[in-house]
């Protein structure tokens, strides 16, 4: 055994490897055989490692707010970006050539900056998230209720699978760092040696507060013992697996918050509308060769099932077979001309050529490929493989997964046969649906959506700017149910809900403002009325700064009288001459209107001047406008008042201004409420107007 | 055994009774100890009820769109208030006295009301619920994504505890209905009576489809065997039988989704502010007495733990030991005299026994209660308990639960540790906080947020109008972490979504038009401009009632000039006069605007009264606007014109009209986009202006 080959973990902020373990695993390169890597985790301090999370880990990430924490991630992923070459080197021993190297490495890089990204835009900066709208439950509007995500009070723990030892990680770890959660990171054993140089890049940046990242090379051993319910664990890898994990007691029992994805037989649906001269038929093949060759089809949302009109079954295969012979050429990947590389280990050889055994077996009758090259004794080479069922409905091609460069031709002759064909795979993470026709899109994607965790559909409108059937996109939820593992990672700040706890929250305006940190109707305020500013007894909220402006700030307007000719008027000018406001007979005959009524636009415009501070100061505009409803009608001699009331305060980290949003309601003379919305300003942190 | 006593299942549409079983449970009157059934699921054919949901239910469902479906709870709802008499009666039986079954019986009627209506108001009228915005993938918008929810392809399951016979069924069966799956009801056998009756009364509505509902008294013996990752299980009762069925193999291989919410040893927190002549003091000693008492304790959101200061603890005993001795009075329920009725049977008067026991052991002194009556041989009475714990940290007291009338008395010194003491509890259902305080009521809310799955805080604000500490409402979520099952339910159209499938659905505007029922920008319109509408050769999609209006209808206006005059002319008249509108310097000085702009109030109305149709048709108003956003600022000289195009129809179901949201997109002279947003208005079904 070579010490220096040994991997080593980074736990309680030190890399540690074990003395001389007993039974390393050893790794070999995917092409040569040769010894890359020893891993073992024996002896080391997994509980010392899950407590210095819990305390050091937790106490560093829970002083940060959702914004901060979001910008160490953008920062993480500038630095990791610089220094990728590494990366690059070590997954070429892995099997992993330029092109596989990209979803994963670039891949999990663009992931952190998308979810900073949207992080900053679609979340508070501060460490309490509301979700939905607040219940009025009470008639006196003295008791309401909300929702609010908190960090889940433990640690993130991520299992992994080897065929993704970078975009794996960091799709996992920003969600859960940007929740205030420490990581503490397992690799799969075949690629840690990667996973262990992403770690060392990731504490060498610089940017992490200690204990927020932890890594153990090896074995998982006794970690879930101990974990409990405070804790999250995000799987990533066999059905099989993820059973045993499930049914550890500290899961059943104790409630370990437990997400799998596992891979499953991922289906594309070729349209009944598409013949061989479509562009779509082009796009399937295209899709289908894309998803075999790439990572030499080890990828949990590879395509294993091609389900095609019957008809046309036998051209689609004689297609993607001469796009094979004419374009793959298996080899090392650190040769150039390589365009496929090997499967990672000689383990998953033989898993993969066992399983096409079976399907072969099955009635599976190979096209193309299908049998390892005897001659290869030492790398884990596997050829591209075509197989054509004549019986669409046979078991094992919906259960069976050769988790290589292999898939399955299915013909079938209905739309709803394609559907009952996708779902037969029992779960699936993904599906691609190959049409031009929307009906049929339509159809097969309401049939297929609830069988799967994303639906993906191709035609010529998106056929070039489609990110592909393979690939998660941090945007959008990545998992699925069933065999699929009935887990649900990113999906833009849903990954971070992930975790973090939702809890229903009930009380009084104000201990719902004070747990929230969003102002609520009801609660207390701080109320200047214009006549306090023109006699200088208050200051207009809108001259505060975001230094001294609170949430509860208020200003309260006099009434503005209406007047049918203001009405007509503004009529006239907008060319708003809809008859509610400019036909007494029309407006009075229509079920929600008194008589003439003022435009709803004419009331928001008012409101404006009404709440205005006409001078230069810290508010620098109006951006937007959210929820606006009209509740009450209002006609000619009704009067309208204004309050305005600071809601939610976002300062922006890396801008000297922020947004404020101002709950907004106009009542008319009875007390009636006429329309309620959320005013959207950028309000400077400091009054840079005045402050000279 | 009295056959005529024999609870019969309700599957595939008839009444059915195993013949002459061999073993069936006998229940007993919690009072008099009187037979009251017999109940057996022997040789009843399970599997055909399955199967029988999963066709004729799931198609029966599926043929209705969410708002039909929500009425028909709606309708059920009013059907069961009319008709529960019979349901008070048999409560009756099982030691529910009127007060106890409000919150079960009206509880599940008013809950059925709640879920309905927020359907209809807050999801779209249709099978495919969209959720959240649109995400633009590609440079040139051919590639989006979204996410739709649709129904679960499988089944529910409830399988439900003795405590809230009607309730607990209706609360899991009207979202499950809502969202198209077909239930079926496994009730606790204590009380599987009353649910009987519950089920006839559903049946005999009328109002439900053939085969959403179906009910199995008895044992659930091999019911996990026959559902798989399509189906739902919804469980409600003890950890242990929580952590056998998660156990099975259909769970942790074959992906049923599964929900537990288990008893927990929820908190009462009174805060360091209050004094024993406090309001808050008499609402914490009020709330724990209620609490103890309603059901005689067998509550899953019974406090079982009131947390206090130190230093107020005795007096806190010694007001709730008072309050006891004064208003209880324990006996059979129809005894009009009796304030408390029993424990539901001899096991729970056992298991209570039992559970104090412990406590007793472990260092908890019974200030009252504490043993049943040794004299009572039939009923299964238990008094109202208090036990004070000197040491607020003994493992037994967060740990034990006794599901009778029962709580225990902690001390803490700091506030920091009134939240550790709550979160000693492993997750909890609720926890109530109870202060005047807002600064208190924040931090401990935020302290245990992450351990609840809700926090119901109490102060003279909201004393009276509180729906109380152990009412879970339809408008929040109800569940927990960890002991108390890590599920969720209600939460409003969240526990609608709870058996729904969420799916990322990516691919062109047409295609995601296509599958979500809503017009996205990008995808197909049928477009018609002033001028087609001048000229007779187009329809203002205006002048579209429901019957004809489509999504992608489209009105294109022409542009419109803004002049310096103007704007100035509506600063003053609306007497919105910021700087940005009417100062040229200041304007030119602020980092957003160029020079002077125009109010994006005068925008949003020229862009109505560019859109605009005058004359009397089927739209009656516009009610609102959503996600109002300027992007680009307009100054004098520029132009504007608009396109509005119908985005989302929501006819609803039982008015002459619906709801439409118009997508809206103002452009400026060079194709940049001014402002977006959705205008909501009201469309007649048919246009009765023109009708006649």
């Amino acid at each position: 055994m070579s010490a220096t080959k040994l991997v080593k973990s980074y736990i309680q902020g030190q890399w540690t490897a074990p003395n001389n373990p007993s039974q390393p695993a050893e790794v070999l390169d995917s092409s040569t055989g040769e010894l890359v890597a020893h891993v073992s985790a024996e002896g080391l301090n997994l509980e010392g490692a899950i407590d210095y999370a819990r305390s050091t880990g937790r106490k560093n990430l829970q002083s940060l707010t959702i914004h901060e924490r979001a910008l160490k991630i953008k920062e993480l992923a500038i630095y990791l970006d610089e220094n990728k070459k590494t990366l690059y080197e070590l997954a070429a021993q892995a099997g992993a050539n330029k092109r596989d190297n990209f979803p994963d490495i670039d891949g999990g890089i663009i992931t952190m900056f998308t979810i900073s990204s949207k992080a900053r835009r679609e979340l508070p900066n501060s460490k309490v998230v509301v979700d939905g709208n607040t219940e009025v439950l009470s008639a006196d509007s003295s008791f309401l209720g909300t929702h609010i995500y908190t960090s889940i009070p433990g640690i993130a723990v991520q299992i992994n699978a080897f065929n993704f030892p970078v975009w794996g990680v960091l799709e996992k770890f920003a969600p859960a760092f940007i929740a205030g959660v420490p990581t503490l990171i397992k690799p799969a054993t075949p690629t840690s040696f990667v996973t262990a140089e992403l770690v060392r890049l990731m504490v060498e940046s610089g940017v992490l507060p200690e204990g927020s990242v932890q890594f153990i090379a090896g074995s998982a051993r006794d970690l879930l013992d101990h974990l409990d319910y405070r804790d999250h664990v995000a799987f990533t890898g066999s059905a099989a697996t993820a059973a045993k994990l499930k049914s550890h007691p500290n899961v059943l029992e104790g409630g370990i918050q437990f997400s799998a994805e596992a891979d499953s037989l991922n289906a594309a649906i070729l349209g009944p509308d598409v013949t061989a001269d479509s562009p779509e038929f082009e796009l399937f093949i295209k899709a289908v060769f894309n998803e075999m060759t790439a990572k030499a089809g080890q990828k949990c949302t590879a395509i294993r099932r091609a389900i095609v009109p019957t008809a046309i079954k036998d051209t689609a295969i004689q297609a993607l077979a001469q796009r094979v012979r004419a374009k793959v050429n298996v080899g090392d990947p650190r040769d150039e001309s390589a365009t496929m590389g090997p499967l990672v280990s000689r383990e998953q050889l033989e898993d993969v050529t066992s399983a096409v055994n079976t399907l072969k077996a099955a009635g599976g009758t190979v096209v193309e490929g299908g049998t390892p090259d005897a001659g290869d004794s030492k790398g884990a080479f596997f050829p591209p493989t075509i197989l054509d069922f004549a019986d669409a409905r046979t078991p094992e091609v919906h259960k069976v997964e050769a988790f290589g460069p292999v898939v399955s031709f299915l013909g079938y002759d209905s739309v709803e046969e394609s559907v009952e064909l996708a779902a037969l795979g029992g779960g699936s993470l993904v599906a691609s649906v190959v049409t031009h026709d929307a009906d049929v899109a339509a159809e097969i994607g309401r049939g297929i959506a609830a069988h799967h965790g994303r639906v993906h559909y191709l035609d010529r409108v998106d056929g070039k700017t489609s990110t592909g059937h393979g690939s998660p996109l941090p945007h959008l939820v990545h998992g699925g149910p069933g065999r699929a593992g009935g887990g649900e990672e990113l999906g833009g700040v849903r990954g971070i809900k992930h975790f973090m706890q939702r809890t229903a929250v009930q009380g009084s305006p104000d201990h719902l403002t004070a747990v929230t940190g969003q102002w609520h109707r009801g609660a207390a305020v701080n109320c200047v009325t214009r006549a306090d500013v023109e006699a200088g007894t208050g200051t207009h909220p809108f001259r505060k700064d975001l230094s001294t402006l609170k949430i509860g700030d208020q200003f309260k307007s006099d009434y503005r009288k209406v007047t049918l000719e203001e009405i007509t008027a503004f009529a006239h000018e907008t060319g708003d001459t809809f008859y509610a406001h400019t036909d007494e007979t029309a407006a009075t005959a229509n079920p929600f209107f008194p008589r003439r009524v003022a435009h709803g636009y004419l009331l928001v415009s008012w409101a404006a001047g009404l709440f205005v501070e006409p001078n230069p100061g810290p508010v620098l505009a109006n951006y937007g406008l959210e929820n606006l409803r009209f509740l009450t009608p209002v006609t000619y001699d009704d009067s309208v008042r204004v309050e305005l009331t600071a809601k939610r305060i976002t300062p922006r980290v890396t801008d000297d201004y922020g947004e404020v949003a101002w709950d907004t309601v106009l009542y008319n003379q009875d007390a009636e409420i006429v329309a309620t919305y959320d005013v959207l300003t950028l309000v400077e942190k400091v009054d840079t107007t005045y402050a000279s």
